[in-house]
């Protein structure tokens, strides 16, 4: 006979899933005795931070990553970054610990007797063992069920006196070898309508979304668009790159509204949509969904996200394998190009404050293309994406709901990803705050971030809403009085505030080398 | 015709709601519009502080907060402090911006389709008004809900483009006339039958709860004591002081676990548990309820507390007004009068790291019983409330569920409930971290709290259940390198290291007539 503990250490090894991103009380104790010397605990000082960090390193790794909070409280804590987890589709198998069984109903302190609703609307399965011996099945569950398509986060309830109880070895050995997949393709039937579309099509166009931005799916993605020589979108909000910023044919970010997506693709007459919604909105600014006459094709991994859309046909699988079964059928399209896109060469200004504008031109030329970028500084979302330079999957995250808080410990879980490499987060002064903890881990594990602070002393992004939605004046919206640098340095990570252009350089340079954590504070004037 | 925000401001007027607690982002905008002068808006730089600070403030007024949140993301950052001000009772009137009503179904950023859903499990009420017409109602019927008892939190999800809607003033003119109270006291046979159980009792013992920590029932409850000459318990785990630490019929705090609690109340035949669940257990203890041959009867505001408890008599009421009915007919008791609780005198040491129990024997003598205390120190909670010198209600605030985020923040909401008198925040340097942006509130606003941070450098509180566990050891309980003093400063709150008793006794001298805000870190030593 073996232990629940046992076993679950064992199935986590066979899984890979040896990191454990937490922050324990006294439910979860029990879960973390014996603790196994080839497994790493990443502590977070705050449950939103932990699961960030976690949802970073899922996204950065492409694996699940397995997630341990504290009760109903520390669960609470994590579910505003819960939002962002489940639209980024990150496979994630988060876990809280509950009380002692016999105290559950009794409503004991750190018991929740509805613990798998909390999580609920967020996740795609919430569940509570009925018997100790079922906790490794029921991670075994959630394991698979979080990496199958559409991947997301699950919760499992874990009662904290089931650790210790034995289970029959023969009832478990079998989770070990279990091998889940989604059979991933479409049928040649499909692929050959799709085919026949794309070549009766006068001007394609793509609309590429995060689901491409794997090392599988994005190579194909780029020789399709030139294979098709169609002009290439970003979808609206996006919260990852899907596609080469610097490929002549990528046209840039749609705009967030339903008339702006239809003016901004006028002329094409098929728009193929490939692994993302249609279309994340965030202004009403209400048009028809398409230019006249044109069609839309959408094919992704969620069977919601296309039931949910209003117009366009839809085709749920991985859009990847869809991608390279077209690439075997389809001929190259021999027509005019659409325009390049034009980038205006911004010089970086001698003082602070400087215009976002020069601080990610800059940016594009001091860091290289492989560092991942982490932004969550919403004030500046269209200047970042005019200068971005990517050229590689996996290489930019943005909180996928736009929810702040996402940004700063994102980054501390894509650096744990490949601690070898450097990692640069730019984050607004405001959104730093959503998630200011995640520092401490960064210090602790002298994580080579660099926290590119843009204060503008006011939540700017908001500001500029206030006009499209018609509001004059609204409280709230200045952050005098913050000094990123100074509350770094409590947490253990040195800091500069940048006043030249010359500091600015010097710094984004140093953050493509850097093998610590580091945070500068660069003035940024108010875009409005 | 008036608009929707207008009739929502002139509610909120008549119901003294001009305080409003939020962080603000593109849904709420339309709301925060035309802000009245007369309104007050309370910024928080994270969602969990923002309920933490309204929870604060509702506990020291004992009146409904109104609480303004971000969408889905934001709230789900308040999910964790919202466990607190459920199991606390405190009435609160949660709104969070929807995206406008075209868009939800759509499934935009910011648009939550189940909104609704999201704090459904901790609060009373959680609803979506189904026309912009309906959000005056909407709201009158949260605020009464919010107060009626058992008091607790509600929501109503607000769509962005309702407050700019017509409503016709004759329609919603009845809601600002309303009352709506309940009838609170007990019929005269329930009372006749609760009165002779107490005088046929040999020894009676009253063990209160929260619910009694408020103008009218305190002195009551003194009263009955007294009428009674009854040992007196505070029940388990208090997130209030509802009893004079220092009268000579306090007995102390009861243990959490249910042995613990049948063995401390042995002798007592008859215990009137008043406003307080039965029992908040923690450790797993298992034992008989009571003591051979006691009998309980549990008084209190919460149908679902006393249905939940697995013995003894429960009487859904308000616990003050049957106290008040009791009073009116009970005999003085002539009977020996239990033993005198002694609190050992333990001066402060010269040096830090000081011992708990010093800190707070210290704290005891050099501040004035009327300055409010809130209390996250769960490392030293034993020591904190040996020492405790209490006499007023509404002077001792606990994260009432154990969720940590509560105390820092609520420190902030208690001193906006009156800022003329100081208020001091006894915080764990872990406890700390997840309510750490509260710090920027109480700077901007200029608040008198004294944040006295016990830094102990890591979870000790949960190394305390290690053994009661039977957990060897794990991973993530230590906390080197914070500094609670740097942190401060960066949100612009002032702040010392304490290194001898001299300083201690000056900065907490200095605490009970602070005119703004201050932290001092205080080292201590370990408990185990």
């Amino acid at each position: 006979m073996t232990t629940v503990r046992e076993t679950v250490h064992d199935l986590l090894r066979t899984w890979g899933l040896t990191t454990i991103f937490g922050n324990p009380g006294s439910n979860e104790l029990p879960f973390l005795d014996s603790f196994p010397d080839d497994f790493r605990y990443v502590l977070g000082l705050h449950e939103g931070a932990v699961l960030a960090m976690a949802d970073g390193y899922a996204q950065a790794t492409g694996r699940p990553a397995f997630v341990n909070l504290h009760s109903s409280a520390g669960l609470g804590n994590a579910m505003g970054n819960l939002t962002n987890a489940r639209a980024a589709h990150t496979p994630l198998v988060i876990t809280a610990g509950q009380q002692s069984r016999a105290m559950i109903g009794l409503g004991a302190v750190l018991a929740e007797p509805d613990l798998t609703r909390v999580p609920e609307p967020h996740v795609k399965w919430s569940f509570e063992p009925a018997r100790a011996q079922d906790v490794p099945r029921a991670l075994s569950e959630a394991f698979h069920l979080a990496a199958l398509p559409p991947a997301g986060p699950v919760f499992v309830s874990l009662p904290l006196d089931d650790w210790t109880k034995e289970v029959d070895p023969h009832e478990v050995a079998s989770l070990a070898q279990r091998k889940v997949r989604a059979a991933g393709a479409a049928s040649a039937e499909l692929i050959s309508e799709l085919t026949d579309r794309l070549v009766r099509a006068q001007a394609p166009a793509l609309v590429v979304g995060p689901e491409m931005d794997d090392e599988y799916a994005y190579p194909l993605v780029v020789a399709l668009a030139e294979r098709l020589g169609a002009a290439v979108w970003t979808a609206p909000v996006p919260p990852r790159c899907p596609f080469p910023t610097r490929h002549p044919l990528w046209q840039g970010v749609l705009p967030p509204s339903i008339a702006g997506v239809s003016e901004r693709l006028t002329g094409h007459d098929l728009i193929l949509a490939l692994g993302a919604p249609v279309f994340r909105y965030h202004i009403y600014r209400p048009g028809p969904w398409l230019p006249p006459d044109a069609e839309l094709v959408a094919v992704g991994s969620d069977p919601h996200e296309a039931s949910r859309a209003a117009f366009g046909d839809a085709v749920v699988a991985d859009a990847g394998a869809v991608v390279a079964q077209l690439l075997d059928r389809l001929p190259e399209r021999r027509a005019e190009r659409p325009p390049i896109r034009q980038v205006a060469d911004v010089p970086t200004p001698e003082q602070a404050p400087f215009a976002a504008n020069a601080v990610f031109a800059e940016l594009a030329r001091c860091l290289p293309v492989e560092v991942p970028l982490i932004n969550e500084s919403t004030s500046n979302t269209i200047q970042f994406w005019t200068h971005l330079n990517r050229s590689r999957p996996r290489t930019l995250f943005f909180p996928a709901a736009g929810g702040l808080g996402f940004g700063l410990p994102a980054a501390v879980g894509v650096a744990l990803a490949d601690p070898s490499r450097p990692v640069v987060a730019v984050l607004g002064d405001g959104a730093v705050q959503y998630g200011v903890t995640g520092l401490w881990t960064a210090a602790q594990l002298r994580l080579p971030v660099t926290f590119v602070v843009l204060r503008n002393g006011g939540y700017e992004g908001l500001r500029g809403f206030l006009e499209p939605l018609g509001v004059k004046d609204a409280p709230g919206l200045d952050l005098p009085g913050l000094d990123a640098v100074r509350i770094a340095a409590g947490y253990g990570v040195p800091g500069e505030h940048i006043a030249t252009g010359a500091q600015l350089t010097a710094a984004l340079k140093a953050a493509g080398t850097a093998d610590g954590p580091r945070l500068i504070e660069v003035p940024v004037n108010r875009v409005s």
